[in-house]
């Protein structure tokens, strides 16, 4: 049995979006609590300092102050990746960044909390400040953390497949070109916000807006010394995450901490500004890219030697530095290819995953690299895509195995969409198409930490009433996954999406999900709510045939009913077929759960090869610009994406997510910059100053969903919320280049380097 | 495996004790919502009149006055029973006890609201009223429900076994007395109390202080018009119920309603008053006894003739109408045995259940006659019971099935205790011992409404840090059933209490499970979560001997461990365990339900017996008590109590259990008295005059556990917060006889009726 269809791909909007629209829903700052203390960080003022003294007593004088907590409370080492624990809640011994949390206090309400924040001297001996991360890599003198080897590398990885210097010897054409792409971040509408309660029998209670409910709670436990069992993270409606929220923070612990010691209830709001600290957004990257071509336009080889910007801490810059290289080579077939990723530390915000972790910079350089070759060569780029296809069900040489990929429909959709054919080349100067392309993981096959258990997991039950309630650790970070739980669980049951009550991400309820990142849940905990439905399922269609004495395959459990395939005529409502079942087998109640198929499995974590998941994606895009040669203005008039999602399984939220895809990368490609001052300090600390676009600022953008479903995800599903913004920002820059016959390898594209190339380009004109 | 000993029976507090006693846990009155109303109700003023008009305008202009609601709004009769759905939330056409509600008012606060009320005009046409159940029932131009056969009856039981009125004509002895208990009421710490809320969604939920969520949710959709799954229950931690909490009550339909038409949150919290006219406590009772003995103390025949005051609405009392009749039977062998139960409606506060249901007052009753016979006899009455105790595995005349018992073992227990063979018949004039005994069920085969659905689920999960999540519909009312089942589960799967979140009596979250009635949880529920418990602790002895390469029948999980029985030095941390279990077996969870053995049922419950349970516990009590003769002052000394609850699965509930019944028994024997005047109006509408014993006012008591494991029970356990009451009244009676010589076979045994018998008896012996 398949389920209802009309459930399944059917154009329903969010299970939870009355709430969201109507502002019912309580995000982390709408909780309060009865004696509610308000707590503020004290932050570094220094890019690099030891801490030579912290005097509290000033602070914890002022009336309505009831702690402080600095470093010496909290000596455990933490860090999302196991390898790299190089965070302290406080700085321990010294200042990283500026910005980094020296200590907090917590008081009857925030002006308080900031009077005392005020209060505390903090003596720091300043340190030189390392900056730039190319000296950052040099420098030998100057360790960041000195446990570190000499040259402040957080992760290096140098992998070669294929002979590459082979294929280039030999290789008729060559492009060797440098990109860089600035730093940027999440910018999401909710800052980051903990709230920690300690109930009367000593459970620790912190909900938070995080992406990692299950991975802070191990953090908690781990940095407070508690027993994982004495505490309960809850994870609110969270008001977007993009990767910035996906990783245990200072907030968290110290509410926490702070709740433990004064016994009361403690909130920590992070301000604007904290939240551009905070950080972890897209990591700054220099790419040396070498790529060489036959005459026909295929790619015979590729060499990037990748520079991350890491910032103080590593976040997920392990795994950053792996996927910088390792997906590169999708979805092309490159014959020959080899990297060096190196990730340092520099005194600033840390880096780490923003939506498109890790693969977002390489892939503008390839998507530049392939352009170029296109114009030399006189290829349509379209077409030299196509050429390069790797094709479905293979590996890339760098050991990716590669299931459905449908690459080919989404280029012919965005050729189709956008007049290519008939408007490329035809268009006046200063008006351009780009394309560009891309594939993306959906879910990686590796936990966090090392374990053979599942991902996820669903339990659910089915109730009397024609309810069925379900219990899912699932993040919904805005993305929808809640409600893509409902949509399987609707499509199995038959119920309808109101029936369906999804309790998600709070550990004390719901079985363990790794969290929101990597675009895991759909393919995961989708599986999961699969299998746990269709027990479920089974036993109601069996106790339906028993009464009808009918075969079990010939029961259909679709909208609200159980219905006699053979004489769908005869018909029974679902609240009924569930009494029956539940009268013939008990509770309705089924698990179901989900992890990595072994076979997917390429490399080791710690060592090899990464980058494996269940299933890829695959995108293309192509954008129009307008460039105003007076201005430097570069005016995106439409951006046309098709994303190969496997399976829509909810088509407006997979429209949702290419949409703010690619108006994220429109905002990457054009405006977006987290950048430091020569102090170190942020040039842009508020939404003011940062630019990012508004809705007035943001083009049409026509998105296609294509669909070639894969076996590995459920009903063919794969994912749909990172993917499409890969090959958005080349498929802008490309388009500029096809405008004005400019090329901008350096992240924003800004009026002033576009003014710049321009020039450049009139004076190569003069002289010619 | 058997799982872990040290928990099982261990003497553990409540998993909630820390919380309660703090005053952490919050009732349902302690919760409050954003913009939340009050409502209070109107209620009539007298005892029978028909509604001719209400005026709602003057209450409606009233500033902070948000909603008016009538009978006119809710025109679907509700009520427990299905068969007697004889309630409105509003009177429609007429009341029938002064206190029957008539409208609700919501505004902003109490104050308001209560003004409102006093500004509600209702025209009342004032009918006759109908007082006392003889009078009602031989009435039959009054008629309290008009839909009724004349006789204002709301039930007739008329039951024959064996052939009584032979062995009433053969029998030596004949005993015949009248009985007659007045009504009692439950006096929970907490008054009733229900808010509700509609959500951005339209979804309803309602927070209650009830016993019976399901039904609750089951009437809210009926009168309500919604769909069940468009509403939710949550029970919060309940102040005491004692049954009076277990049927719907105005107050939940109305808060509903409310905040249905004015869309926000609506509370309602009944004054003390209005908890004494919610009511639905112990049915004031006549009872005509002829009880038939041999020469040697055997039962021969009992014959009863049961005339209940019903008040004005059915309630459960359908079931109170054959239990009355029903368990008189136990612990006895009754060789023949016949019955008439009436239940009549009055116009006064419905009654109901009152912890011991139905089997209370006839107990009483039985019991003295018993004692009656020991004396005529001259036989010592512990040994007249033991005489006549029924044996184990065994049915009585009228169709109970009996599994264990052990009554013998309680008699045993009391008489040793209470030093019954050496002092009693050696105490002075004015102190005396009294025994008595009884059997009481352990929750009915019967759900309320008829459906072969389970009775009992839970559902549980146990989460890789090592705790075990629990979700049970069932209600914890302060009896301790949540901890129950944290036991349970903690024994078969060896972790501690501490590491069980039990979630309870929330529909939205909870399988389903029929409420805290009938001392059905622990068998019932018990039962569910030992299996679902069973079903993952399978999993984890069968993960941990794979890793050991030992048998999972040699692999015990207890005190937090795996244990390797044949080598008890190889022990593993059970959250390993989890692990390695969730590594092998996928998300651990399980679903376990209990419905009653079919094998357990008799009769009909519409038509022929019931009363049929799983299983029955014993109880007997003996009671010592002075008796001032000057004032007729009875001071209980002492009550010592043996109770069969199978296996004390909680020990410290159980005595805790045992205590509180002595305490009540105590008080219903001496001191209460739910009483109306001439008029129909409460004469004790408050616990100041309402006569309820004080800590200083209650007897020691000495509560013995006795363990008859019983077939039918989880490890054996049965009932234990209802069957310590019954025998307890009756104890007290006979050793007042025992002290002073009278009998006062009308309850309370008030020093007014004490002295009036010393009166008597003065003048008999005067006359003699």
């Amino acid at each position: 049995m398949s389920g209802s269809p009309s459930v399944l791909g059917g154009r329903h909007g969010r299970i939870d979006g009355a709430e969201q629209v109507t502002g019912a829903a309580r995000f982390a700052d709408d909780l309060s609590l009865p004696r509610m203390l308000h707590a503020r960080i004290v932050r570094s003022p220094h890019a690099h300092a030891r801490l030579v003294r912290i005097d509290s007593s000033k602070a914890l004088s002022l009336p309505g102050v009831h702690a402080v907590i600095t470093g010496r409370d909290l000596p455990t080492p933490y860090g999302i990746i196991p390898w790299t624990t190089d965070e302290h809640v406080f700085a321990v011994e010294r200042a990283r960044y500026v910005g980094d949390a020296v200590a907090a206090v917590a008081a009857i309400d925030e002006a308080t909390a900031a009077r005392a924040v005020a209060a505390i001297e903090v003596e720091y001996e300043v340190l030189p400040a390392l900056l730039d991360p190319e000296e950052a890599a040099r420098r030998t003198d100057v360790q960041i953390h000195a446990s570190k080897r000499p040259g402040n590398l957080t992760k290096q990885v140098d992998l070669a497949f294929g002979d590459v210097d082979a294929a280039f010897a030999e290789a008729p054409l060559l492009l060797e070109n440098d990109y860089a792409f600035h730093g940027t971040t999440h910018a999401a509408i909710e800052p980051h916000c903990a709230l920690a309660q300690v109930d009367g029998d000593g459970l620790l209670t912190v909900w938070s807006a995080t992406q990692v409910p299950h991975y802070l709670h191990r953090a908690l436990a781990s940095v407070l010394g508690l027993p994982a069992r004495r505490i309960r993270v809850i994870q609110p409606p969270v008001g977007g995450g993009f990767g910035g929220k996906s990783e245990p923070f200072d907030l968290e612990l110290a509410s926490a901490l702070l709740a433990l010691r004064t016994g009361r209830p403690v909130k920590i709001l992070y301000t604007r500004e904290e939240v551009f600290l905070a950080h972890r957004g897209r990591h700054p990257t220099r790419i040396h890219a070498r790529t060489a071509f036959d005459r026909d336009g295929h790619l015979v080889a590729h060499d990037a030697d990748l520079l991350l910007d890491g910032g103080a801490y590593a976040s997920f810059g392990l795994v950053t530095t792996y996927y910088a290289g390792q997906l590169t080579s999708l979805p092309y077939r490159l014959p020959a290819y080899r990297y060096r990723s190196r990730r340092v530390y520099t005194n600033k915000p840390a880096c780490g995953p923003k939506r498109g972790h890790g693969a977002v910079q390489p892939r503008f350089a390839m998507e530049v690299q392939l352009d170029r070759a296109a114009v030399h060569l006189g290829i349509d780029p379209i077409e030299l895509r196509r050429k390069n296809f790797i094709g479905e069900n293979t590996r890339t040489v760098n050991e990716l195995r590669v299931g459905s990929l449908g690459l080919l429909a989404c280029l012919d959709a965005v050729e189709r969409a956008s007049g290519w054919k008939e408007r490329r080349g035809r268009l006046p100067r200063g008006r351009g198409l780009g394309v560009a392309a891309s594939a993306y993981i959906s879910g990686t096959n590796y936990p966090i930490y090392p374990n053979e258990m599942p991902q996820s997991a669903v339990q659910l039950c089915a109730d009397r009433s024609g309810r069925v309630r379900v219990f899912a650790g699932t993040s919904d970070i805005g993305q929808g996954s809640s409600t893509m739980l409902a949509t399987i669980v609707a499509a199995e049951l038959g119920v309808e999406l109101a029936d369906i009550r999804v309790v998600a991400a709070d550990t004390d309820l719901t079985p363990v999900d790794l969290g929101a990142y990597s675009s895991r849940i759909t393919l995961m905990a989708g599986h999961a709510a699969m299998d746990a439905a269709r027990e479920v399922a089974s036993m109601v269609r069996r106790a339906v045939a028993k009464k009808w004495e009918a075969s079990p395959k010939d029961v259909s459990l679709a909208g609200g009913l159980a219905i006699d395939i053979c004489d769908p005529s005869r018909t029974m409502p679902l609240a009924d077929a569930f009494v029956l079942a539940e009268s013939a087998f008990g509770t309705l109640g089924a698990v179901g759960s989900y992890n990595t198929p072994k076979e997917g499995i390429h490399g080791d974590y710690r060592g090899g090869t990464i980058g494996a998941t269940p299933a890829f994606s695959a995108t293309a895009h192509v954008a129009e610009v307008t460039v105003d040669e007076e201005t430097g203005d570069v005016v995106v008039e439409k951006i046309w994406c098709a994303h190969d999602c496997g399976k829509a399984l909810s088509p407006l939220l997979v429209e949702g997510q290419i949409e703010g895809s690619c108006y994220m990368g429109f905002g990457e490609a054009l405006m977006e910059h987290h950048e430091t001052d020569a102090a170190g300090r942020l040039v842009a600390p508020d939404l003011l100053d940062y630019r990012i676009p508004t809705s007035l600022d943001t083009p049409f953008i026509a998105s296609t969903i294509v669909e070639a479903p894969d076996e590995n995800g459920p009903y063919g599903a794969k994912e749909a919320g990172e993917g499409p913004l890969h090959s958005s920002i080349p498929a802008i820059a490309n388009a500029v280049f096809d405008a004005v016959g400019v090329r901008i390898d350096e992240l924003p594209i800004t009026p002033e380097k576009v003014l710049a190339a321009l020039d450049k380009q009139r004076e190569e004109q003069h002289r010619r």
